[in-house]
Parts: structure tokens; C-alpha cells; sequence
């Protein structure tokens, strides 16, 4: 037993057993969302007649006391206060006395905190909306900068065609779209207040749960009170939500990573998001880049401690799910700040592509060569015979030492008389700007392309 | 080396290597969509002149045989083949000819395999909405028949306030409501097709890819071809909807083997749903509810399988992405399955409630003490003095060995004459009832309940 | 943009990217594994004449006072000093001069930081270790207690058998000394150091790294230094070694939740444990069995965001793994915490079990059928025939109302006359003792159980 | 309702009731296991004079015969069976007659399954760690073959000091002889037999468990049969080193996939591991790598899932746990394949590195920089002021247009004479040479390196 021996209990540290119990350490954060949740019961309580105008002034100035204290950083938080609703209970009665308690009249702590979680959550996730807004925008402006940039489109991390620069950070608005969406979506579909659902089933008061829920911004009421303090699906979406956008993150990350080593070169990330060696000038290390790419753990990891915690647990309010705040304060928190961190990486004009590096990357691998056998078939050739006379033209460069792309008018006449007068379709930009189906790599497909986030952004 | 060396690895079965890298095992069972696909591709094809109408016909012949096939099957799957839409082409090949091919034509099988499985999912989750719905049917037949069945409240598994059987079922069709509107939610902001993407970068043919993804039922074409084919977030956003309907179902059935221990007694579920004993004759093992809340973890597990696979991969596809089908099949199956399997537990008549159970456990914890409280501060006597009165109330209760929803009025009298007269609200059934806020218990909250879920099932 | 725009990026707060990318606020943490690591470097850089003498004495002096500075609170963590080895580095020089560098030949940030997560990994999994000592130690007292103590063995959560609690509490010393052993295994087999791996390749200096690892504690030294500073198996074995130790406390708080009960009431857990009502007074929240039951999310939730960020990535060191240690502490300390708790609730002596009421639930499902049965085909009755007559016998009791236990001699004989005599077959601490197999409920096995977990505690 | 009503539930198709809980189609697997363990009860049976001699022979007759049908495809597996234990006993009674139910005596399903899926367990872990050897050893051939192929070393995907190729491969070594060792860890810890548990509580038959554990080849019996019955750790443990060696896999198929991008170079996989272009022939997907690094999210799902299915639950047995086969059996095959192919992989000799260009990349970077300092320090110059001059040099390779280690004596010389002599310190193979301490890249380090991976193969 660790030298020491358990009695009858009660040398075992109550300290820290309050510890163990107490919430205050990480939900005194919900303190606006309490706040702001007990005006409004007041308001509805006073006009409802459950409550005076004069305690509705008492309150309504206790609270705003109350605020002030916090945000001044004069509130004294205790673990003895358990919780953030009880210790701005306990420090508005000290100020107002009994008549602080009267605002607890037909509320219970599992509807308050339930209130308390969803106001913040629901914020948090039109705030990181906002946030991808930045991100979609500064990536818009980098395409509309380099619609002209070619450089390798990789499938397998091999060459696979030549496609622009645009093209390929377009790609990335279309992700961070989505995860706009899903999270505007999520909000939406949670926007609806358990304040009044009371412990699990209600109250005999005659309260005015749309009143309260509009006050506060909601569209309506939940309609069920167990489900009411029960229901953590807002949270789970929001940690989900944040999980695929650290995805998308994570991705977009793995990219920088690589195109800024040396091997591939395609980007110097601004000095003030790499670190360095004082002694190895050109050692640049993509720290941030990294780190969000290694956040994506922590983020996938509070998902799944939600789930679990939520899992197989009966009706209606259990201790379990005071597991849930720090898990959704830690997925939203890391996603925001990985969103503004890489936002400003890629603002930040001395994060540079390096365009010369991409198209020489382009003449490595005769991605031309499906070009030229298209070509052929154009012209009559069948299918079969065009893709064998443009493998013919690859061996041929590949003897000469060079990429098809460098292929003159008369090596291709060389090969084959059928080849002849197709040299143009081995130039990469060409290649590039064939591409024009809708949504393709082409510079008019993508100058669509970005009409149409230049306009989502707008709306 | 397990006693044999690698040479040259030419010893090394090719057949393990084609199994390895084959998914035709599993993606077979997309051959309905690749199909359908195909057809919309051919049609688009003609109508842009880039094949004949002959070829079209061929090609519409071809497909409708080898469907045909399959759906008898009478269909050869190879290993060879690698996936379903090789195994299809070489098929339609091997029947209609050399013209099979032309239906590759501004298409890859990147673009091929991300439009096969999105619709699949798309679909599945269509049918599961259809599946919740069927749920939350049969619990608001349930909940119509219990409303005026009291039981026990819980919060922390201990008995907190009386509530009635109705309410609590309203409490599951609040979950799979949303459950179901997640689904839609997410086949809509989805439904877009990836076809025409190609292979990451569009292609040079005059294609139209509106046509296709209208006649495919898409609301419109993705509008970046590389997002296009590594895009798989619909298959996240699936497992991520049918992980939170999982965790519903999991606190359902916990609540149902709860119920159906012989400790609570509260529900007796059809021996359809059970295994017993042929000695014991009242065992009765909830063994499809302890599945479904088994099932919880393998769809939890797919969520996380499907995030990690996606993490920090490069665009635009890579092999790692075949990953996804057999993740998102099992995910999606397993829910409907436990959706069919539950709906049809609660609809056997043969599994009951077991309201006298429910009743009586109403009667252990003085639940209606806080109603006392309550009707004493309504009659003016101050919050504190009213609690203490309660207090006393049960604690003459427990002196006499009854529940304080046993007192006399004489006996509540006796306490202190401020209690004389408020006997009626000691009852558990008038307690259930003063609960009338919106949401609450009282029967005439939980009618305006059903009455919102009936509306919601009309639409 | 939200009303800003980046510019070239100088009005992004550096104190924003400061924050993101330093450890600083929760790698402080690890100070004295740092100042300790350090320590054995220096003694070890003095015996190889790499540096002097003097050096030796100025750096032990300089990390004495830094580590006194720490202990006493008298240290300036600074988010410019980005990590503790830093922040220890800077503050030594600024003590003891230049020479506080010379501490730094032959070793980098990257071994440092390997050696000091793994030192605090190692030390807190033999810290956890003696936790779940003390936590059998406490359950086999109360299983010594309670021998005799007749329960209900659950499958399905449905009675199957007559066992005792001691049999019971002795299936989780069972899980807790496997979780125990497995916390020594680790710490055993990753009980190597990678001090001296430097930045990935090892040093040119003539440094001896098995004397730091000796002076350590370690077993030796990682063989390959590129492993060295790479390898977090030990972390994440930590993590998972938790993972399974909390799937088993969640096991005993769920058993503890339900039965503490109204409906099993087969355990009172003690006040100092539990949260209740001033009005209701036999309410008794389990809040901490709750809150370690929920807890088992966040820590699963570490172990696969440990497992996501290490997926992938290149060697050798990479900044994602920064992400490394907050998941470990976190998982760690939720763990020890939760041993902490739940000994100190089953060591309390105000946690009393209820064995009349496990007697009473013992008496309902004729759990006694199968000794019945059993007994008849001892004595020659053909196992069939044997199963027959016991099911006779239960319907016989169900008739008259009663549990099978409760019939006398002279009903088992009106059963049928071939159940003559065998009515000690029907009593339910019979039925218990007569499993007396090895490993089996009879008090017998349970004392050779006892017998050898007492064995094991000593040792 | 989609149409359809629940009437009493009869219309449910029973078939998919039948399938929902039947485990036959994935526990099939598990014949084997199970007829060896019949066996082994069988013997003891006998030999404790539970059943005669005669029964015995049957049982052993009949066990054969169902073997030798299962293993010829003759068995019909049925639905209707359940699961792979009574389908062997339902088989084994039409063979042998009544005589077959006898095996049942002392015994349950829940002891069955545990024993059936722990044995396979075991085995596979086995067969797995074999697996885990070969893949050492071809790494350590590889190693051996390119002590002196030169590579930048890599940390934040930069390059920071030149190593060779085999101390690279070596890290892996480490890795996976770590992966081996966690296997057969495991494997001992949990060779205890869970036969003779019977359905929770023993049996009161005289029977010998350390007989029947003995001739199954565990060191023992589980000393709680309650604990027998319900402990899958056996299986998480399995699952989690399946996920820590995917891990592994992961960071070196990560690798492979880079290293054989055209930007890199610096492995060409053989063509058997590949797939390809026909008409660009250098296209070179690494197909196998990327799945097996996909692969990973599911190993990882797999272990989320068992966990989550074990949260929580109550003792003993309880469905839930039917689910945890396919998840083990998924991550451990997913695992042995993974093995296996890479093996392969590597082992083929068409799969060959291109040490020309991992010499070439060293060449940039400036990466002797370091060298340059270490060696002026060593001759006397202070730290401060070596760094300085080394930064000058480089300063000066960089204004030439050339590397660091390009420089010619004369070169050093001209930039400060106290760089004189030092060019040695310039060369990249001298750099990898210089780093000779223990766990090192120098060649004489990875001798020992080598030797001690190759004693270790021995062992």
C-alpha cells in the first residue's frame, strides 16, 4: 500500500478528492455563456411574474458586478465552488443576498451547464467558420496569382500531368468550403436552447422557454427536457467537424513540408514560420507546418473521447459528461489556432513559390505523352496505334537524354511520319491548357473556378 | 527467415500480391453504380459526339448483359480483374468488342471510383434516414400508448423525479430526429459529381459534365477536378452520422438491458430478441440489444480507420484511399442493421412494458418531496423554511417505513400544520403532471411532444 | 477576412506563432528529468576529458540553484525560451557564464528531449504500478471479508449463477495485476537511453553513453541513435497500458453505479464519494464512479492521437512529435488519479455492501435449477431426463409463487419421486460451494485465490 | 414506416434475426482451435473418470471426422448453427450419437470462446513475430550491402547530417525487433487457459485444469473463472502491437513513397510492386507501400473498436463481446500481409537503391558545415568563434555557387587561415565517419549495429 494504510477513509485527501469532483479549472471559461443565460432567465422570470422587478434589478446588477469582477481577473475561483454556475451563485448572493437565489427558481445546474456548452460551442464554431473564410480567401488570392505557374500534378506522389499552381490550391478552397459549410450547418441544426428543461423533466413554474431561447439567440426551444440535458450531439459535431478540417489541414501541411525540402524546392516558407540553423543558412524547418500537421492527433483524439464518454449512457444527466468540456475546448481551440497560423504562413510575403523549380519539375517524366497520343487520335489514328507511336516517341527521347516535352518538329518526324506537326501538343503548357472541361486544369477552367469562390466568399 | 530465403523475390507469390493490391473483393459490390455511371458517361459521349450512336447502343446493350450477369450470377470475379470496373470493362469488352474501350474516354478510374462510391453512400444513407424514421415511428406508437405510465426519472442512475414512459421515448425520437437530418444534411451538401475529373486534372474532351451528374440525380458537377478524385469526406461525414446514431442506439439499449434485468423488471422483450435457458425459464438474454451496443465500437472504429487513412496524404489520389470502401460498407450496414433489428424488437408485441414495475419503483426515494417545497413557496412560505418543512416531511416517512408518497394528509399535518392540505401534491402522479412546461412530463407537454414528432414524420 | 488583411504578413502577432510553437507551458513540467539528464552528461563529459574539472563543478553548482529556483517557484518560464531545456540552458549561463554552454557538446535538443520524456514515462508507469498494488490490496481485504457474502453472478446482466462477492471482487484483482504487469513490462523493455544519439547520427566526441545511461537507471543505451531520437513506443505503450487499466475501472464504476442503485442496492458508497440532495436524503450521486467511468474517453482519445501523430512520419525527428507529451501526461494522470480515487472509495469504511439485499436477489430466477439437475445425474439419472425434472421442479415453485430454493423436501418429492432428498441441491450456498473446480466461486477456490494474490502482493 | 407497418412483429423476416446474432460466418474460423480444445477437455474428462473410456475414443473419432470434413469443404456451415461451436457439436452428435453432448459436461460457450479465440490469438502472434524476423533480416542484408552508401539524414524533412543507408535501415531493425518483443510479450503474459471457467462460476465436476492447459500449451489456468470468461486483454494487447508495428510500417512506407518520387530518387521498387503507364514508362506508382500505409487506419480502427466494445461493461460474459473476433482477426491479418508484401519488397532485387543520387543529395545543404566547427574546436578555437568562421566559409561555398564540401583547401584557406587545413572535415564521407559513438552512423558504429541485430536474429 504504498507505506501507508487506508483506515476508515478519512485520511485520504479531501483536497483531492475535490479536485477530482470540481469542474471549476477549466468550465469558469463558459463564465460569459453563465452570465448571460441567468439575464435572460431573470427577464423571463420577471415577466412571467415568478420574480420581482426589483430582484430582476437586484440580479441584473449583481450579475453585471459579478462580470466585471472576472474580467478585471478580481474573482476569486475556488475548487469549493465546484463549478462556474455555482461560484457566480455563491458571489451574487454575497453581493445581493437571498434574492440571488431566487434566479435558480425553475433551472437546475444540468440544464444551465447543458445551456452553457451549446452558447459557447455554437460560437466557437461561427467564429472558426469566419476563420476559414480567411484561409479561403488568402489561398484565392495565391491562385489568382499563379494561374499561370505550372508545375507536376502528382497521383501516387508520381508526376501524372501538368497541371497550374491555381488549379492545385483550388482544390484546398473546395475543402475548407466544405468544412464552412459543415460547420455553419452544425450550428444551425443544434441552434435550439435546453434552458428550462430543468434536472430532466421540466418545472411546474410557468416559464417562457421561447422567450429565454430567443434572447438568447436560439431558434426555438428543445422540445424535449431529458433530451434536453442529455443531448451532447453539438459537441460531438464540432469536434467532428474540427476533425476534418485538420485533416484537410494536415494535408495541405504534408504539401508545404515537401515541396519546402530540398529535393523538391517548390516553396521557401517565410522565416518566421521555419526555424533554422545559425550555421546551415539554407536549413529552413517547417515547424508550424508540422505542428498542425501533428495536432491533427489531438484532434481526431478528442473526437473519440467524446464518443466514448457518450457511449451506453442511460438517461438523462450523468457525471460522465462533465468529460465533455475540456474535449471540445481543445479540438475547437487547436483547430482555430492551427487556422490562423497557417493563414498568415501563407500571407505572409515571404512565403514564396518558386516557380522555375515547379516547371522544371514538369520536364521530368513525359507527362506529355498521353497529350501527343491524344493528338493522334484526333487526327484519325486509332487509339491503339496512337498510344503506341507516342511510347514510341517517349523511347526516342529517353535515348536522346531529354524529356518528350524537349522533343523538336523534326525528332517527332523522325520517329514517325504520323507524328509530324504534332509538336506543339508536347509543350507542357499546352498540355496544361487542354485541360478545359469544367472544373479542369486549364487557365479558363480555373479562372471559373475562381469566379466561383470569389463569389461563395461574397455570400 | 522462417527457414526460406528471398532471392532474387521471385519466389514471392504473385498470388498473395494481386489479392493484396486487388479490391475487386469488396468493390464488387458497387457494380450497380459503376454501371449506371457508365451508362450516364456513354450517353454524355454521344450526345457530345464524341462516340456514335452506334457505339452508344452497343455500349448500352453491352452494360445491360453484363448487369444482367451479375445480378444472376452468373459473372466471373477474377483477382485478375483488381476492381469492379476493370472486371466490367473487360467484360463489355470481351462481348461488344473493341467499341467496349471507347467508354473510357474522358475518364479515369480515379474519377470512376470516387463517382461509384459516393453514390453508393449517398444512397445508403437515403435508405437509413428511411430506416430512423421506421424508428422513431414505432417509439411514438409506444409513447402514444404510455403516457400516462409513470417511472422513475433518473439522473446519475438514482431515481430523481417521476416522469411518465412517453416522455422518455420522446427523449430517443429527439436523438434519431436529428439523427436522421444529419444524413440528409450531408447527401445534400455532397451530392455533387466527381465524374469528368479524370484523373486529377479534367480533360481535353468537349465533355458535359452537368449532363451527367443531372441524370445521375447530383444537384451539380465538383467544381475542381483534383478535389474531385481525392475528396472523400462524404464517407467521413457517413461514418461520423452513423457513429452518433450508433451512440443513440447504444443508450437505448443499455437502458433495455437495464430494464430488462431482473433488478429494474421494467420491460419484458420478446423472446424473438432473447436467448434463455431451457431450465431457467425466466433468463432471458437481451442478446440483441447487448449487440447493438457491442456494434458501437467496430462503427466508432471505421470513423477513426477512415480519418487516419485520409491524414496528411498528398493530393491528389493515392492507394491508400481504396481503404475507404470496406470502412464505410461496414460502417453503414452495421447501423442499418441494428436500425432494422431494434425497430423490429420494439414493434413485437410480445415485448412489454412493465408499468406496475414502473409504478412501484416511483415509490422508493420520496421523489415528490421537491413538489412539496414547491407547493409550500407557492403558498407564500419562504424557499428555505419550505425545504426544511419537505425535509422533515420525509423524514416522518421514513420513520413510519413508508415513501413520502404514502403520507395522509393527517400524517403530513401532523409534521407542521403549514404542510396541511398539500397531499395532492405528494402523489406521483399529479407530480409527473405539474411538470407542464414546454418540454416537461405532464401529459399535456408530452401530447404537444407527440404532436411535433407525428407532424415531423408527415413531412 | 474579418475586417483585416494580411499584408506581408508583419502584422501577424508573433506572440500568436511564439505561442504556437513553444512547449514551454507544459514540457516545464519535465524539469527535473531535464536538470538530472544534464547532470549525468556533465559527469560524464568530465570523466571522457571533454570537459574540465572545474566546468563539471560550475554546471552542477549552476543546475543546483536552477532546479531550486523551479522548486521554490522562483522561475521565469518565458514563452521566448520555447522549451524547458531552453529555458534551463539560459538561466544556467546566466549564472555560471559561457561555460553553461560547454553542457551542451555531444548532445542536441532532439536526445534531450527523448531522454526526458522517456525518463518521466518510465518513472510515472512504476508510480501507476504501486497504485494498482494498493488498489488489490484494498479489494482482496474486502474480498477476505466477504467469503461467505452469497450474490448473483450475472452473464447478460441477467442472474445466472450463486457466487460470492469475494469471487466477484477477485476477477478484477485478476485484471488489475495483468494491468500492473504490463506497466513493468514496458517500463522494462523501453528501459534504454537515447542521451548521446544527439541530433539523429550520434557525435563525433568520445563520449561513453553507457555510463549516462547507468548513472540513469537505464539498462543500457538505444543501439541506433536515429531510433534514439525517433522511437516514442514508449509513450505510446503508456498510453495503451492505461487505455486497458481504465476499460477495467469502467467495468467496476459501472457495476458500482448500478449497484448502487435503487433498483440493485447491493452497495452504499460512501458520503465522501457521493453527491445527494438536502431534500431527498437516501439520493446518492456516484459522482466518482461516474467520472472515472467518463474519464476512459479521454484517455482512449490520447492513446490514438499518440498513434495518429507518430503514423507516417519520415525519420528522423519531426516537430509533430512536440504533440507527444501533453497526450502522455494527460493519459497518465487521469489514470493515477482515478486509482487514487476508487482505492480510497473501497478502502472507505463508510462504503458498505449489502449482502442481505444480494442474499434477496440470489432468491429470484431458480438459480439453483442447474445444481438440481446436476445432482440427478450424479445419482444415475440420464442427463436428459435429469434436465426434465429440474424444469418440473421450477414450474412446480413458479406455481406456488416462490423462488426454487425456497421448496422443501416434501415439494421436490410431490415433483416427482426420483427429486426425493436432493433438496440440498436447492440451497443457494450450496449451490455456490459446490463449484469448487480451480479457479471456481466455492469458498474453498476463493481461498486458494485469495491465497495467491496475497502471494503476488508480496512479491 | 416506408410503407410498411409492425404489426405484432411476425412479418420480421427471422432470417435476419438469425443473422444478426449468429457468429458462424466469421467464427468458422476458429475450428481448429475449437476441436483441439474438445480434445484436450475430452482427454481430461476421461482421465478424471468423468466420462468413460469408450466415450472418449467416440468423441475423438467423431472430433476427426468433422475436422477432416471441415478442412475438404464438406461441412455445411448453417446459419441455423450459430455459431462454430455448436456446429462441431451438432455435427459431432450426428456422427457419434448422444455420446457427443457428454463433451459439453464441465464446460459452456463462454469458457469455449475465450479458450478458442485466445488460442488463435496466441498462435497468430506467434506466426506474426516470424513474420517480424524476416523483415529484420532482409533490412539487416540491405544494411549490410550499404554501410558505405552515403544519404543526407533528415529532421523536419531537412537534411541535417550525412549518414549511410544501412544505419538508416537500421532504425527499423530497432523498430521491429521492439514490435517482435511486444508480441511474444504478450503472448506470454497471457498464456494462462481459460477452459474449466465454465459459465462463469467453475463446475462442480472434478476437474483438472491444469491438465487440459498443459496439453493446450499454456503455462497455466486463469485463476478466476469469472475473470476466464470475461478478460480480452489478450486480444487488446494483440490489436495494439498490431497498431505500434502498422505504425512502424507506416514511417517506412512514408519513406519508400518518397524516396521513389522523381524528386527524391532514391529507390527504384520493383516492378512487381508497382503499377505503371504504358506509354510513361517511368511512371512507377508504388502501389504496395501506399496500401500498406493506408492499411494503418484500420489496424488503429480495429484497436478503438475492441476497446470501446470493453467500456463499461458489467461481469461476466455479455454479448457485446461476440463482436471482438473480427475486429482481432482483422488487425492481425491486415498486419501479417502488410509484413509479408514488404518483405517481399525489399527482398526483391529488382527493388534497388540509387546511391548516386543519395550521394548527390548530400552534397546539398552545406551539411559538413558542423564538422568544419566541431574540428577548429577541437583545435583550440572557441565555440563561438569556430561557428563564426564555419558560417563565413559557407558564405563563401555559397557566393562560388557551390557546396560546402566542394571546397578545396585553398578555398578554406582564403576565408581565414585558421581554416587551414581542415578541407578533410569537408568531405561528406568523413563526416559520416566522424560520428563513431555508440549507436552512431559512422561504419564502424553500424558494424556493431549490425552485429548486434544479427545476435540478436540468432537468438
Amino acid at each position: 500500500m504504498s507505506g501507508k494504510l487506508w483506515g476508515d477513509g478519512s485520511e485520504f485527501s479531501s483536497e483531492l478528492l475535490d479536485r477530482f469532483n470540481a469542474s471549476i479549472n477549466f468550465d469558469r471559461r463558459l463564465y460569459r455563456e453563465d452570465i448571460e443565460g441567468s439575464r435572460a432567465h431573470a427577464e423571463m422570470l420577471a415577466a412571467q411574474g415568478i420574480i420581482s422587478g426589483e430582484d430582476l434589478e437586484a440580479i441584473k446588477r449583481g450579475l453585471a458586478q459579478v462580470e466585471s469582477e472576472i474580467e478585471r481577473g478580481e474573482f476569486d475561483f475556488k475548487i469549493a465552488d465546484e463549478d462556474i454556475h455555482m461560484a457566480i451563485e455563491a458571489r451574487l448572493t454575497a453581493i445581493i443576498g437571498e434574492v440571488g437565489k431566487r434566479l435558480h427558481t425553475a433551472r437546475s445546474r444540468n440544464d444551465q451547464v447543458a445551456l452553457d456548452l451549446r452558447l459557447w460551442v455554437l460560437r466557437k464554431s461561427r467564429e472558426i467558420a469566419g476563420l476559414l473564410r480567411d484561409l479561403i480567401a488568402i489561398l484565392l488570392e495565391r491562385a489568382e496569382e499563379n494561374k499561370s505557374t505550372i508545375m507536376p500534378g502528382f497521383t501516387h506522389l508520381q508526376h501524372a500531368q501538368v497541371v497550374n499552381l491555381a488549379f492545385h490550391l483550388l482544390a484546398y478552397c473546395a475543402m475548407f468550403m466544405r468544412d464552412f459549410e459543415r460547420f455553419i450547418s452544425s450550428a444551425d441544426r443544434n441552434n435550439f436552447s435546453p434552458l428550462g428543461s430543468a434536472a430532466l423533466a421540466g418545472t411546474p413554474h410557468k416559464i417562457d422557454r421561447e422567450m429565454t431561447a430567443r434572447s438568447l439567440g436560439f431558434r426555438g426551444a428543445c422540445f424535449n427536457a431529458m433530451d434536453g440535458v442529455s443531448d451532447r450531439d453539438f459537441a460531438l459535431e464540432a469536434a467532428f467537424n474540427a476533425s476534418v478540417a485538420m485533416t484537410h489541414l494536415s494535408r495541405l501541411c504534408e504539401e508545404l513540408i515537401l515541396w519546402s525540402s530540398s529535393e523538391f524546392g517548390f516553396i521557401r516558407i517565410s522565416d518566421r514560420f521555419t526555424t533554422g540553423s545559425s550555421i546551415m543558412p539554407q536549413k529552413r524547418n517547417p515547424d508550424a507546418a508540422e505542428l498542425v500537421r501533428g495536432k491533427t492527433g489531438r484532434v481526431y483524439g478528442n473526437l473519440i473521447a467524446l464518443l466514448v464518454t457518450m457511449k451506453s449512457l442511460p438517461l438523462a444527466y450523468n457525471k460522465d459528461m462533465q468529460e465533455d468540456k475540456e474535449r471540445v475546448f481543445d479540438a475547437l481551440d487547436a483547430l482555430a489556432e492551427c487556422l490562423t497560423i497557417l493563414t498568415a504562413m501563407i500571407a505572409d510575403r515571404q512565403t514564396v513559390f518558386n516557380a522555375e523549380a515547379m516547371r522544371r519539375a514538369c520536364a521530368k517524366g513525359h507527362l506529355t505523352a498521353t497529350d501527343l497520343a491524344d493528338s493522334c487520335t484526333k487526327s484519325g489514328v486509332p487509339f491503339r496505334e496512337a498510344h503506341h507511336l507516342a511510347r514510341r516517341a517517349v523511347n526516342f527521347a529517353m535515348e536522346k537524354g531529354v524529356d518528350l516535352s524537349e522533343l523538336t518538329a523534326d525528332d517527332l518526324a523522325s520517329v514517325d511520319s504520323r507524328l509530324a506537326g504534332f509538336e506543339s501538343s508536347l509543350d507542357l503548357t499546352a498540355s496544361m491548357n487542354s485541360k478545359s472541361s469544367f472544373g479542369g486544369t486549364s487557365i479558363s477552367s480555373v479562372e471559373t473556378q475562381i469566379a466561383i469562390v470569389r463569389e461563395w466568399l461574397k455570400s
